[in-house]
């Protein structure tokens, strides 16, 4: 399993995925779900991944492959706006599955994918797209600025509470790692490191890149701070009294 | 949808099930999910159902019908044991599966219903079952002393984080509350009234039994103080600092 997260906000962009990929629960390696297409002071493009690891590397590798190597067609790196970024990743998105979906099809595999891609082109605002299995998509608006992928409910309520459009990008960066820490404690598929990332709004480069792995200091001290501020805010919670007893 | 939770504590048990139901978004409907089978002073049980509504009625009309007549056949205001009704809960589930499934299976509508039974039996302890579609069971433990069904994923983590079987049951029903705002908050499929039923080991009668409506004092009290509680513990978070740019 799986879970991304990113937020599209006045400020900014945050984006934030863990690096567990499973097979059952006797296969489980560690694999980067956030992939960076650069070109620093013009773009920044990000994409976070959840599904198939076959399908989504291979959506990942061809679309690397294809921004390294000009052969004149339109790429990550010179796509003139992000939602013909967003149609490149869906354009690809069902190359690959009409390629490798019928095989798995015949062996009962789901060979499905989602995406979010975001990121900032020079004279676009900052934007956002959910990209379904179908290579169809959706673009975040500031009523509803965040998307989520793979195992999202744990970790939602958390964000519907905190995060809005108006957030600054290094609180919403808090919040999502609260919202890791609690689909991490109720999801073994779900788990560390995760890859944080900070964008200010017109910067064209990352504000922060972080790796948070199992012993990151900064991680524990939220962790505990927050369970311990739930533990304080559900004992100020008023009693419940027994008074309407039958 | 449905979320249903009860949980089997060292000092009793607790119940809460809301109470909306939806075929599509345009057929919302208020049904209550918490059943009670009592003898007030030899037996408490009590049954919250999620899935097929028509299922989860049929299911719960025969065992009614049965514990008032009393044809000779074990029913749930004569069985022995907990055990013994949560077998009967689980057979009278897969006769009305066998009755109405295969017509159900034709229009590929889904027949399945999971249940929570629970209570106390004189001369036996305080015990909780999950009953799954198929009429198998497993058993509540001090380890894991709770059971959900219906949307369980949003409301999880606080419970996996406030409780644990030496809670108190009247701080148990708060965190049911809790896990009951943050479900309602991110699913519109599940909202009030809730039905909360709190019991103390040994009494053979509920110490509470309360429905909690849109406009319920106590429940809108302790969802702002959450939600205030939640603000605190989060500004109180240590900072995040971008020393690590790449």
């Amino acid at each position: 399993m799986t879970y991304c997260v990113a937020m599209c906000l006045e400020a900014g962009l945050l984006f934030a995925s863990d690096s567990r990929t499973n097979a059952g629960v006797d296969h489980v390696a560690t694999f980067r779900k956030m992939h960076r297409f650069e070109v620093p002071g013009e773009r920044l493009i990000v994409v976070l991944a959840a599904g198939n690891l076959a399908t989504t590397q291979n959506v990942l590798a061809l679309l690397r492959q294809r921004a390294n190597v000009d052969a004149g067609q339109p790429n990550l790196l010179t796509v003139a706006s992000l939602y013909d970024a967003a149609c490149l990743l869906g354009e690809t998105l069902r190359e690959v599955i009409q390629r490798d979906g019928p095989t798995l099809a015949q062996a009962n595999i789901d060979a499905g994918s989602s995406f979010i891609l975001g990121g900032q082109i020079a004279g676009e605002s900052p934007r956002l797209f959910n990209i379904y299995p179908q290579g169809n998509f959706i673009e975040a608006m500031p009523e509803t600025p965040y998307f989520q992928i793979g195992e999202s409910k744990y970790g939602k309520p958390i964000i519907d509470r905190i995060v809005d459009y108006q957030s600054p990008v290094m609180e919403a960066a808090q919040c999502a790692l609260i919202s890791f820490d609690s689909t991490i404690r109720s999801n073994l598929s779900v788990g560390p490191p995760i890859d944080l990332l900070c964008y200010e709004r017109d910067a064209l480069v990352p504000s922060l890149v972080r790796r948070i792995g199992e012993d990151d200091v900064y991680f524990a001290q939220v962790r505990k701070a927050w369970a311990d501020g739930l533990r304080a805010a559900f004992a100020a919670l008023p009693p419940l009294s027994n008074e309407d007893v039958p």
